[in-house]
């Protein structure tokens, strides 16, 4: 039985708060949170739950074997440093911490301590991303040319984060997963619509030594939702449209067809399409999976497969992305 | 009665005819194509057209006072030129011509005999975009923060062009007649997945002097088709979903509001919701207006909306898109 | 404060704990299930609840106020009436009863004991259907013509009831409370599909003492599910998508139009149509509302607007449904 | 080569004449219609057509082999008897006729002079329904449970017939063509909104002898167009959206699953979902494969898929469900 403590119960704790109550193999035995009304509201559901305004009660609590953290990211780094020194397991939300530095001096002091930390990239636990991934492995895309993302709603205005580091992240962190590979050059342009506050808006691009291309379109202030990730190959092209109820993950039996006719009206129609098959995809709730994994990763000594080292990478990415968009879009290029 | 003769009865062709035969005002007196079958075709439709394999019949028909020119881009420019000399007003299929010189020459040659080219950017003739003109110009929108537009499909190659020039410029033609304002900055990024073809994946971004930001997305191997415009405004925020029968374009009373609260949960649900209204839209065909456009400007003299002037505009961003490219991406300034 | 009884807590059941726990002015003593696993489950969300197997522990209880009853409709009766002998006030999940006489009886027992039943038709608290009501009492569709409601998909195969009494009851409650208006008809067809259970696929039709006319197409075995209701009125029309997030209900500004021409061409496009409006519809959970209704009127002594009346209304409505199905869609008189 | 005369330039009628003139193997010499700006009209796009305001010089010309009849319904009996007397093959637009009388006369004369009569239900010669077809045959749905049709919009108020007529006359046919078996019973319900004018609203039923069961809901007041078509089988579902571009028919790997468990809750999730499939549907116009069956038929002897005695068939059901509305919906009996 893995004893957690969460602190922070905003946005995202409450779903932490439930997958670790709901799951046979944990616990939660307290709740710290800056707010008195969200506390209040974490002990009406939860009246065993013991809840605090002081995060110190939980690192100080030797029946905790865990620390979860879903609190601004700023906060991320002294509030995971803490923990590890109290000896806890670290969860902790995306983005991992604000520098590189921070996410180095995580990953040793973990090391040193043998202590786990996860990283809550949860998009790695869907079904359909892992659904992607079996597909990607077994090489159905064929050569696979271009990873675009749309992921714009009328969102919630962080106040520590642009939108780089609050949506782009999620693509940062499925590239990563679904292809393995590093990008060689990133290229970012964002913009700030509200003076004083995060750039609202950006556009990422990021290049591979192959032919391979990924963009991402992340923005706050779009009148209307949109979570659309395309993926096209030679062989076949996918739609995961994660806002799809019944049919998230839409695979087309569609591609490019070389004839290599002169006339140029031909050659236009360059192109086959066939049918489209939507598979059947697990419906479990991603944080159940993850919040399993963690705990077996915990367990088992293995390491998460958004572990710190992952999540650190995630970070340096999106340094690199912020610091194109202060050039103005220049190319930069991935050590 | 304007006497009009086409070049080029290939994918667009048809349409042309079609628009010039129907209009009252307008005849086709002869087309030219290379492709016999493609002549047989339009005899088939119109035995009453005359089709020829040599399009200097149609420059030398003195009883022809428009040429419509509907061939590959690379060939724009001869043709058009040729088309002048001999005394006939051009309509000239988008892009206008391959350089900008090229444009420059025509515009003069123009000039110099009192004859309009009307470049054929189809898509400011479209009920949809009149509409959100007009609401552009009664400030609905507030200020309006930027244009992000999602133009694939799995597409036709287009032999001499890449996807810049086949799609992007459709946006291009749109944020030069909605806003009037010419970009400072152009910043492109493209890919060619088949060796030794032109870009078939390109993200556009254009910068402003003020904060608007404007975006393309231009896919010709997109397992979907997309054309979906956002633009967002401090005021009002609308889609134009080209390919929705019914509801082309909605208008989103949403914006952005700004508390100045220091609470961050707060400060985070920083927006406003609202209706939305889906104005209807006028179903008239963007062809049949453009081509009236056509007649009343050489019968009055008036400059077409988009005259070879505004097409020569077009061609100028799409050289400086094509040059950041090539430079992966750097961010070039608009003189 | 309210102290409630929940029985049963199958799918419906931890709903309705939840917002009996989250009201302010409410609270869950116990809960019963005749599924050890279901009370295990109630118990790790909300350890303070009192679990157990015999619902007479609830009825039992003097600190318990009211009775909420989700539990399959044959054993709605016996359990009601047991709750208002033992003195609560009894919420019970539509449909109210099996037959006619049931309810009659449990309407007269709450009546002598001064108690209330509340009948969990839960579409009457959305906001989509309050609004929709807003718009009918103001006369916005003008003439009402038709309800439309098709609500379909891959469902849950209730033990005791068909899908007319599982689905078309809701058609028949947002009727009721829309319109206000008693059918003088009605005729209804269904088929079952599998040897032995209730019918799966059900169409009825409601005529009433004017033009309007009401259908209902419900179905369990459908591939795809749809819940989607049209309203037309000769100035309005609607469409109520309840599976839409952003845009649930549509106020279309279309009608007929009838000219008196004599020309068959002409008059055939005797049809309007105008802009659409998506009005804003507030996302407040429906029980939250139903919950502190219910509570309102134990404390007001007001009648629910789904009360137990109410509730018999739509169970005579029902049962005539179904004498019609077995009469192979006779259409049958509503007295 | 097929020389047809063509009554008729309304709504349909322009379709009809542009693929006979497409068609390699047929040619329209003359056009009839009342309206000189319908001729006008046909004129301008196809200057080599004859046309004329009397449909008696299309039945008098000895050079037109086959007459194309797009005529409001109560004129097509007249027109295709005069037709047929006058030695021509005969393609009438659906409904066949208005009476069932009507019909057999027309068949017996055709089959006295050896002359084709074709019913344009289009349809049944369109990709999706062929598709769809080949399943059926090949028993990909399993035991077929029903067919579920909606077919709704704003449309064209007919003069002559109602909607069912209009509308549910697609139905009927697309049902005898998938299945190739007769309703045992039939029930309709309808009404008009417009005093003195056809049903615009009415919803089918049709029995068969054995569980399969079919209905139609078709709408001519309706906001929204809705072209959907539900096959449910206890192997797969099919579902058919005219209106999809892309998608237009899905085939579900879903079912009903029998447990025989006595446990309600469990009972009550007794169905299965998989994969779904999206087959690629060739895209070609119905019409212009109809027009080269007609060809094929008149040359070769066959009868025609949709021949008129088919087409008596579906007037039959017609006439039949026009009864039942009068009835108020009875159930009648199909002999």
């Amino acid at each position: 039985m893995l004893n957690a403590g969460v602190i922070g119960y905003g946005y995202w704790g409450p779903n932490l708060v439930r997958n670790f109550m709901e799951c046979e193999k944990s616990l939660v035995l307290k709740v710290s949170d800056l707010d008195p009304a969200r506390l209040a509201l974490c002990k009406s559901r939860y009246p065993s739950i013991q809840t605090t305004g002081d995060y110190r009660e939980i690192l100080n609590d030797p029946a905790i074997d865990a620390v979860v953290i879903a609190t601004p990211v700023g906060t991320h780094y002294p509030l995971a440093l803490e923990a590890l020194q109290a000896g806890k397991h670290v969860w902790v939300e995306k983005p991992f911490t604000s520098t590189v530095e921070q996410g180095e001096t995580l990953l040793n002091e973990a090391e040193k301590r043998g202590l786990k930390i996860i990283v809550d990239h949860t998009f790695i636990y869907t079904g359909a991303v892992k659904k992607i991934k079996s597909l990607v492995d077994e090489g159905a895309f064929g050569n696979i040319y271009y990873y675009d993302s749309v992921r714009i709603n009328l969102g919630l205005f962080q106040q520590d984060v642009d939108v780089l580091w609050d949506l782009a992240v999620h693509d940062f962190s499925i590239l990563h997963y679904l292809f393995g590979k590093k990008p060689t050059g990133i290229s970012a342009i964002g913009k700030s619509h509200v003076a004083g506050k995060p750039e609202n808006t950006a556009f990422v691009s990021l290049m591979y030594d192959d032919n391979f291309i990924a963009h991402i379109n992340a923005n706050w202030l779009s009148p209307v939702k949109v979570r659309q990730i395309l993926i096209g190959g030679d062989k076949k092209m996918a739609v995961f449209n994660d806002l799809e109820q019944a049919e998230k993950l839409k695979i087309y039996d569609s591609g490019l067809v070389l004839d290599n006719q002169e006339d140029i009206r031909e050659t236009m129609i360059g192109y086959r399409t066939g049918d489209m098959l939507a598979p059947k995809i697990p419906t479990t709730e991603a944080l159940k999976d993850e919040v399993e994994h963690f705990i077996h990763c915990i367990d088992t000594g293995e390491e998460p497969i958004t572990s710190g080292a992952m999540g650190l990478e995630m970070v340096r990415l999106l340094c690199l992305a912020s610091e194109s968009i202060k050039q103005q879009g220049a190319p930069l290029e991935v050590k």
